[in-house]
């Protein structure tokens, strides 16, 4: 589902990149997490994942976090949950997380995590969180969540700050949660002085779409199992979804997301699969009509996926493998995080 | 202040027991928390403490925790937070609790009680907490307090459930939060599986009110310096303090706590701490003017308060020693809540 921004984002220049724009330093420490969803889907690997792989060569220290806390704040079944995580952390693998260079691990296992969230909530005010997308969107479905769910956005905060993280990736529908984790730092160290940097927002602006409604972000909730290509999609489903993906009347191809929704995604897809630009990507659709442009886009996807299909396949076999690299992921996490959080303890006035 | 009961206790017949009622069980185990506002006074003495020494005795486990992580729902000065959590830490001591029968800990220390909270935090609806009192009344003054002070009750659910705690000795006013705690083990045990005993409370009916006001509770905060008799208050502190309580015009002493506020409030006093019953203190008073009662009550609270607070001031010159229990209090604390939250943990599907 597509997040709908109250504002737009020229009302958020504050700390704020594209990914991999030039101004971009290499300096400080890149955190971000992702939901233990089990395996990721396409628009995942492209809008997130794949920049999660390139940020682990460019920044010196790197901590990507499977946030089971937050997964809770929507009723899991306990077995699938704990299945999700290890398909979460076979597939981050598969997809290039390198744990040599990337601390991978689990939320909940790193206790400095709640307890923090914790002291930023006592600095938070209620108003301050009604508005942010996770209560307005998650909590209408439902008419009224849960605690956890409202305060969220707090815990995501604390995810962050707890590392003393200077670069967050995110998508467009976090960029209001990554300001209340800029306020929290400020506001700490006003309070308690100077200890979180205020962490600098890298925007991936690269969207992926469901197959059968471009309007929206490809999901993997979506009620149509048409609509989303998981990442261990078998070269038949792939071609499958594609080939029913919804385009238009039009028969050449062009790019032209404003009008021509459904076509401009194939193209952006089949772009970034292909690691080629749109132009590019639309140059070699000359000639064809949106069918046989189906075909390439079907063809380049399979490519692109097969061998992390493959080596998710192959890590999930071994399930103390997983494990062990998580273990290995929380000791890092935790060498970081108590030094931080008895620092703020002390300030506090705890110890 | 005194916290106006939305509903009747009638209200709340579900686990409720009086303190030392004679149906009251002596197995299971106890929890209670204080926050760490410095010295107690009078009120907290009588009202909880004086309880909290008996039920040492009474009860197989008992844990008695000093709660920072709540009193932060507030503003607080660092230096003065912990200057006051080692005073609470020697008052607690002084009044009687033994670290031999009870645990006395630092909440703060204990990180499982931040982490439960988070959980117990995702099966809590949003509208539930709108109603407890410690959001009506606090935050109405604030106009709109901080998250922490919203979470609040379920932080206070988490201490309890995270001991498995049967019994929770709390005044009248914490009787709705207690009402939380057992929903909340409720709704865990049948999502979960059985696994949080329904805590009951042991009510204290015991009520000291101000000694300016005694349609309020006496309390700390009262801007009123005369209002509120701290345990360390010297005997001429006392004798002032209770000299200039307010009564009313007629001179015969008599128990009537509707329509002769002042002077019933010196009989409950004066009946606690000489441990008489009010009939007794009543007589006590026969042929006394109202001014020659105040002496006796000042007595007979100096006499109760002088063993005491000799004794806080013994435990406050040697630091080191307060640290020492607090910290063997923590290992102690931390080694039931340690299994009690990975089970948590594995049930939710964490591990």
């Amino acid at each position: 589902m597509a997040l709908p921004m109250r504002n737009n984002l020229k009302h958020f220049p504050r700390f704020i990149q594209k990914l991999n724009s030039p101004e971009a330093p290499r300096s400080g420490r890149v955190f971000s997490g992702i939901q233990p969803t089990g395996v990721p889907h396409l628009g995942n690997y492209l809008g997130a994942l794949e920049n999660w792989v390139s940020l682990q060569d460019q920044y010196p220290s790197v901590l990507y976090s499977i946030v089971d806390l937050h997964s809770i704040t929507q009723p899991q079944d306990p077995t699938q949950l704990k299945s999700n995580i290890l398909d979460m952390a076979a597939s981050l693998l598969a997809c290039g997380i390198n744990p040599e260079k990337a601390i991978l691990f689990q939320q909940s296992q790193v206790s400095e995590h709640a307890e923090l969230s914790w002291i930023l909530g006592c600095l938070t005010s209620m108003p301050r969180l009604r508005h942010l997308p996770q209560w307005k969107m998650k909590s209408k479905v439902k008419n009224e969540g849960s605690v956890g769910l409202y305060t969220y956005p707090v815990l995501q905060a604390a995810d962050i700050l707890l590392y003393r993280s200077t670069h967050v990736p995110v998508g467009e529908d976090q960029v209001q949660h990554l300001e209340l984790a800029q306020d929290l730092a400020r506001i700490f160290n006003n309070r308690y002085g100077e200890l979180f940097p205020e962490p600098c927002a890298l925007l991936s602006t690269r969207k992926v779409k469901s197959l059968r409604d471009a309007s929206a972000k490809m999901s993997k909730s979506d009620p149509q199992t048409m609509a989303t290509i998981s990442v261990t999609d078998t070269p038949d489903d792939i071609a499958l979804k594609i080939r029913r993906a919804v385009t238009d009347f039009t028969s050449e191809v062009t790019f032209d997301p404003e009008t021509r929704p459904g076509v401009s995604n194939l193209v952006n897809i089949h772009a970034a699969v292909a690691m080629i630009s749109v132009q590019e990507a639309v140059s070699q659709a000359r000639g064809l009509d949106t069918g046989a442009y189906k075909k390439l886009v079907s063809e380049a996807v399979i490519q692109r996926l097969t061998p992390i299909r493959e080596e998710i396949e192959r890590l999930r076999s071994d399930r103390a493998h997983l494990e062990r690299v998580l273990a290995q992921g929380t000791c890092r996490a935790r060498e970081l995080a108590a030094p931080v959080l008895a620092e703020v303890r002390r300030r506090v006035g705890f110890c």
